[in-house]
């Protein structure tokens, strides 16, 4: 038996053994007075040596992996590289200081100015804390703060919650398993680990203390985190989700209930590379295909001949089955610099993004439709379109006149807007499909921010309101997806099943629990848990009463 | 007749007539290359006089207004004072660089490092550009931009839309009417002219197009713009609104609708100084009393005694009357620097505000509430006292017991988040009554930031979906008031009667033209206006099919 264990809350299934390492050590504020010995060139050189390495190092991350991570990295290469500190660095050195804590004090200058301003000016001072700590850790030869370069073996990564920066470059062959103290089933860390396939545990408490290098057991089923675990207890664990994987596998087909209601299961991708593991899994098709990788990063839209290229990759993949496409969703959390909001926006995701930014920039969407309309001519997918952000019937309808003056077959629209959720039956003549968006949905229906850790409650998807809204959008008499992290949870896909819901759309690895938990109950033991989860006031209560319904779950060991 | 006219949309009634001022020239660039006389002591001198007489009256008009232009003002006056651009002016300075350009040229260098940072800090380019423009208006001598000093007689204001800092030291004596050409119903434009009790059209194409100094007629009941009116014109105009005016004055008493169902018709409050236009108006009470002024630009709380005698005011304007108090709303666009969220917010909209701070900094609470008891016990109006942002029935309890324990007997919630809407048959059970706060509501269900003015379309408080929810909301067995700008407009105060609300609170000045609406029309004509509105998908077609009902409206000229 492990000597101590910690529990949390099971996020991607599977388990993980590997050495903890824990992130986020701080890099030690060099002495106070602290003086060169006199060679103010060599000095300064050591200085710019150390900023450039560390510029090109968070560019380098950036590059790497692209998407939001990358614009919140190339930021902060910018701020290591200000003229303005170097002038100010160079200053203190050539008074004598030493470079360690000439950079230290420029960048707290820098920092006291931003404290000082206020607001979101204010804000930024975590951002220039970084770089101050990486160039000052380039100096002194102290570890870099964040991950370690690959090692000999997987680890186990801790930390008090993930944000995109820090697991730029992670993958399985690095990571055995990730546990975060802080975090919820839609946070970062979550969304991650099931792209990635890595078991994972958040919300646990305690997580932040496992001591750096101790051996640890993730169970990411249970949620259950063992410190120093037997050789016995990890090969039993390890091979008892071998066993669930393998059982789960039995199960092949395209999803249905078990008394035959179909219920399609599909993949969300965010480009032609997400493709092996959705068909490697048995996706159906395509329930999310996110396109904003083709434009970030840009200072126009890609050309019309780029995007067909890529999606006609994607197309080909999937000859005869929907692949759902999402046009661009710029905006919010994604600015794009070639569409910029009308004006300041103090609330990003309550500004204008999606469809709203799309209705400003036509031609962009144009383009985009165009591009689809020709990579659907080329394959045989059957080609479903989507705008994010949808809220009115007018939206709605100008988006599927976009779409048919493209020659585009399938219109249909995001729903993740309250107002949208609960006005689907005023929708749904103008469209052939809708697709709800859980974790948006989640966000404004709460009013609770959903990268935001203190407030990942408000993202659990058992939310019994949550379900009141998918119940809404089912019953408006249009095929409705889910496309939310909700769909990965065995248990939930079930009672999505049981609230009408016609396809679920996933990380590729969630699959297979999802199709043997349908495969394993009939549609009255769906609805019945749906309507004993709606029954409920809170999400814990929601998910006790629904498994009361869904027998074979255990079982299936989900 | 005018020779011209525009038309928008009338969101504060009556009728103002002045010369138009229109609001925002530019302050020219000075010269590139400009020198001074070589006396640089006086030069400097010329630039410190400058800067801080331009921080003294942002401060001062900050100070002379509260609330949130407060905030905004101070970090202003903050920016003109930052010694960093102070010794980098004095640089250019003894250069030779003429002191207006001097100024141009730090502020621009300030200026592109936020703008090389980007994201937020970018955004803090348009502050810093208004304060550069009033230390060159200062130093050259041309009109300071914003708005003229009081005149002779009331000019009609005419603006692309107004910030709180532009409006900071208004008054009727000041402003005839506003005119603009963006904002909605709910802009801070509507809701400043209604406080006021000055006449305003929102939403009026061509309006910045209109001459400064051309003498304009505004009626704000009917969104007639005119320009250079007949003086006969004027004067019928003028006289038709003081003909309404005294019309709704005749209709006296509490709020009932024809056959005599009672809704109490209660002011918003923001401190003691709105009591008078409160009791002048007719108020049955106080339905919001925000109590935020008392709490901003602090380092604490203020002490239990200071809050209690600001309370006690209050309750003893209304003897035997409901006082409904709303605890400190902190968070989101009001932060308080002692209470401060636990982690950045990129959308404080969206985050730590309201009840879920309160939660962090319980002492706070504990003490105003504490505060409340007290001044309850002192006077004997009926205090209520209320949260906001609730969002589960968890935190309804909480809030609750938390009153309870202060020795408060009435203790309710704000609804103005989706999920508190769509599940209030969850949250009735734990309180003694909710308060439908329908700007906020409107914002999370639309997912569009109420600052935003792109976006003030899904303002518009006659969203079916709004109506649904308020319908949701007033029919879980607890008495429900709507303290939203949506209680101004009197067609829509007889729908939400219908809809079963039992008190309306609002701007005072709206209090006449509500209780002539309600006093006009039965229970069941509000019913029949209630259902057409809801029957239909957009707002303008549901304000219609409302009106249809309502026939008494007209006759009343609202």
């Amino acid at each position: 038996m492990a000597t101590e264990s910690l529990t949390g809350t099971g996020v991607s299934p599977g388990a993980g053994y590997g050495p903890a390492y824990l992130m986020g050590a701080a890099v030690p504020e060099p002495p106070a007075g602290a003086r060169h010995d006199g060679d103010v060139v060599a000095e300064v050189a050591r200085v710019e040596a150390a900023v450039e390495r560390v510029a090109a190092e968070l560019q380098a991350r950036g590059e790497a992996v692209g998407g939001d991570a990358r614009d919140v990295l190339a930021a902060q290469a910018l701020i290591a590289r200000d003229p303005a500190l170097a002038a100010e660095i160079g200053d203190l050195i050539d008074a004598g200081t030493a470079a360690e804590r000439a950079v230290y004090e420029a960048f707290m200058r820098y920092n006291d100015i931003l404290t000082q301003v206020g607001g979101y000016l204010g804000q930024r001072v975590a951002d220039l804390a970084d770089v101050r700590d990486r160039v000052i850790a380039e100096l002194t030869g102290v570890p870099m703060p964040g991950l370690p370069a690959a090692g000999d073996k997987p680890y186990v990564l801790v930390a008090r919650d993930l944000a995109p920066a820090d697991t730029a470059l992670l993958s399985k062959d690095i990571v055995a398993a990730f546990v975060t103290e802080e975090g919820g089933p839609t946070s970062h860390t979550a969304i991650l680990a099931r792209a990635l396939g890595v078991p994972a545990v958040v919300a646990c408490a305690g997580a932040t203390s496992i001591a750096n290098g101790v051996p640890v057991l993730v169970d990411g089923t249970t949620g259950l985190v063992g410190l120093m675990p037997s050789e016995d207890e990890v090969r039993a664990t390890i091979k008892a989700a071998r066993t669930r994987d393998a059982a789960l596998a039995e199960v092949t087909g395209p999803g249905a209930t078990a008394d035959g209601r179909p219920v399609a299961l599909l993949a969300n991708i965010g480009g032609p590379r997400d493709l092996a593991a959705a068909l490697e899994h048995g996706a159906e098709g395509v329930g999310l295909y996110r396109t904003e990788f083709l434009f970030l990063d840009r200072d126009q839209a890609p050309s019309e001949e780029e995007q067909e290229a890529a999606y006609r990759e994607v197309v080909s993949a999937f000859p005869g089955r929907p692949v759902t496409v999402r046009v661009l969703d710029a905006g919010g959390d994604k600015p794009l610099g070639f569409l910029p909001p009308t004006e300041k926006e103090p609330n990003p995701a309550l500004g204008q993004r999606g469809v709203r930014i799309l209705r400003i920039f036509t031609d962009v969407l144009t383009g985009q439709l165009r591009a689809l309309a020709r990579a659907a001519e080329a394959g045989s997918a059957e080609v479903r379109v989507m705008a994010p952000m949808v809220a009115t019937p007018e939206d709605a309808a100008w988006f599927v006149a976009a779409c048919r003056a493209a020659g585009l077959r399938s219109a249909g629209i995001m729903i993740e807007v309250p107002a949208a959720a609960l006005r689907a039956t005023d929708l749904a003549p103008a469209v052939d499909f809708f697709s709800i968006g859980t974790n948006d949905l989640a966000q404004y229906t709460f009013a609770a921010d959903r990268e935001v850790g203190a407030l990942t409650a408000f993202q659990d998807p058992w939310q019994p309101v949550l379900l009141d809204l998918v119940a809404m959008t089912a019953s408006a008499g249009v095929p409705t997806a889910v496309c939310g992290e909700a769909c990965s949870d065995p248990a939930l896909s079930c009672v999505l099943a049981g609230l009408g819901v016609t396809a679920l759309s996933m990380a590729a690895p969630a699959i297979p629990g999802v199709r043997a938990a349908l495969a394993r109950h009939t549609l009255a033991q769906c609805r019945a848990a749906a309507v004993a989860a709606r029954a409920q006031t809170g999400p814990e209560a929601a998910r006790a009463a629904a498994r009361t319904h869904l027998p074979a779950l255990a079982d299936l060991g989900l």
